[in-house]
């Protein structure tokens, strides 16, 4: 039940703490707001860990990534464990760089990731070092579509099953998984990749997600999946003749903020398998 | 007279250099621009103190405060006292973590500041140690509303008095104070809690209202107050269905953009305590 | 040619590396995917080297400087000249502090330098040493308008000689030249001065457009600034009564997304010189 899950949020207007990129942080921020729960962003080693203790759940984002805040996320995420809060990581250009790649992996070593988020090539790049990322976007050759659906599948709930976690694959299809059950979504718009950031936004959603449904977060993040991928529709639908994806970016946002439950009920298309 | 406070911004065209925090910052650059006056944002110790002499205002903000800001902000704010600039901090965040606590004050000893702006919860960290912030929103505990009226009054004297600065408290009710006159403002739309950064923003249009009314810093500070409240009602009164927090952020900006002092004059609704 | 110089960036898809400054970084990456480029960001020196040799150009813009990303620009500079990968510089401020313009002159000593963009203050201010620049904005003394469009000719000219790289000069109009040829561009909106960024985009913009066109670098930042204008003059006839420049952003980045070579070159109004 996708709408129960979402419905929590907006029930429990969960504090999130973010240590997120500063290219797309404003829009992670208003997106958290849109869907219920309530941002912070902290990335300093001297409060990392007062703050996240007085949230939810935690969203660790490493695009733009530097050396002063990878000891903060670390220290974060370690805090959230300990106090049970679920810890999301969306590993934003891992195979773009041996620094981001090494920071994913070391950020999976050391904290207890709760849920991964991120395109078919990045998951490679953490889980066989075998994606090779173009930049942020996925690469041709990992590229999941219809017709390799089953690959998506395994390779989904292979990665949960290594990476000990949520996995959810965005793409053209998405794959939310553990190692034994894998949702196939079908919600979202192809324009949505020319929008930046709509990922680090849905990690975002995902934590805050998780974080009210800590007893399902299987489901929880393939709510959130679906979510966006339906704003992303939803969005598309209220575009007009000469917007472009600036506007998009905005109507993607406000229509979190419109949706209910019910929308997300029945507006989500998936299967299990 | 708030229009004729505010009708200064645009004649005087202030510089404002904003030490502010990377997730609103592009916000309030372009409110800042929308009201008449001109940003520029720099952090680094090694321009801080060149960069401000240029400037007519200096705006100080912790949200996602760092070590390195941290003297950035002492010498910018020591600066900005030796040129007799003014100089407004928004403690984004007081309460909620020891270090943003611990370096409001540090900003309120060692720098002479002349408006504090903040929420209830923000201003009472500061103050006495006593507010618990939820993040960066006002706690339900420390609300003031409408049946409480004079208690908001009296803490807003108190804490001017006590911080030697006019205090700008906003939230349902928005309070301005020096120690012995209080603005009590009516303005806004409570939707605006829905859009991050209002609050910084408004901070940046006080800057940019005090740095051109330094005779009268209590009234620009209530001007810019009223203003951004009243870009919050002319805004929501744009929105459309389907509309959401996204689309309403850039509806408030574009109402400062076209807000003159004598739509402030009849929109504002105060009075004097 | 300037619809061909455009139309090869949607052909190319030129994957950008952006180190460039928080207040307008959102903005740059929507606009490079606005204009059929991919945008990626990364600051940190352990990652600059190997991320910008996966691009196919380097956007370098010192905004809202600090002291760890001085050595990433130079390193990612050095990387880029050696694989042969155009490198703009947008020495946004330069003028403004002594950081910012010895931090100018250090990237044109040390990095070959292809294309600078910048308003006329900042252009002076790292040829010269004798620009004034108030801010980020240009100074009115430095203000080139129509009744001494030859001044600008010229010096646009002396600083692309001085400066080894094609100059982009910006303002209301706008020079691009290298030693020999200027185009004299009259495209934009006097409005657009009112939305933080839009010279950061258009630096952006020129990072992809000069990337994808290596051997005819002049035309291809000369076919970005028109497009850019366009954008401005496109986005402007879109707004509404009661819009501002926060929709105004929007609207310039929507015609960006929309533009194609043909509407460039029916729109684009310059002349060689």
């Amino acid at each position: 039940m996708f709408g129960a899950c979402w419905e929590n949020i907006r029930k429990c207007a969960p504090l999130i703490h973010s240590i997120t990129n500063y290219v797309t942080v404003n829009d992670v921020a208003n997106v958290l707001i849109a869907c219920g729960a309530r941002p912070i962003m902290a990335d300093d080693v001297d409060e990392v860990e007062e703050v996240t203790s007085a949230c939810m759940g935690l969203n660790i984002n490493i695009g733009t990534l530097n050396r002063f805040t990878v000891p903060s996320m670390i220290l974060a995420g370690k805090k959230s464990t300990a106090l049970g809060h679920p810890v999301v990581l969306d590993p934003v250009g891992a195979g773009a760089s041996t620094f981001r790649t090494n920071t994913a992996k070391k950020l999976l070593s050391e904290v207890k990731i709760d849920v991964v988020r991120g395109n078919i090539s990045e998951l490679k790049a953490i889980v066989s070092g075998a994606g090779k990322t173009k930049g942020v976007d996925v690469n041709v050759i990992d590229a999941v579509t219809e017709s390799n659906i089953s690959c998506g599948i395994n390779f989904a709930k292979t990665a949960a099953a290594k990476l000990k976690a949520v996995v959810a694959i965005t793409g053209e299809t998405d794959f939310v998984a553990d190692r034994s059950t894998c949702y196939v979504i079908r919600n979202g718009q192809p324009e949505m990749s020319k929008v930046t950031g709509t990922g680090c936004q849905l990690s975002g959603l995902i934590a805050a997600c998780v974080a009210v449904n800590r007893d399902n977060m299987l489901e929880a993040t393939a709510a959130a999946v679906a979510a966006m991928g339906l704003a992303g529709e939803l969005g598309w639908d209220r575009m007009e003749a000469g917007d472009g994806n600036a506007t998009y970016r905005n109507k993607i946002i406000d229509a979190i903020y419109c949706m209910d439950g019910a929308v997300l009920e029945r507006g989500s298309r998936y299967e299990l398998k």
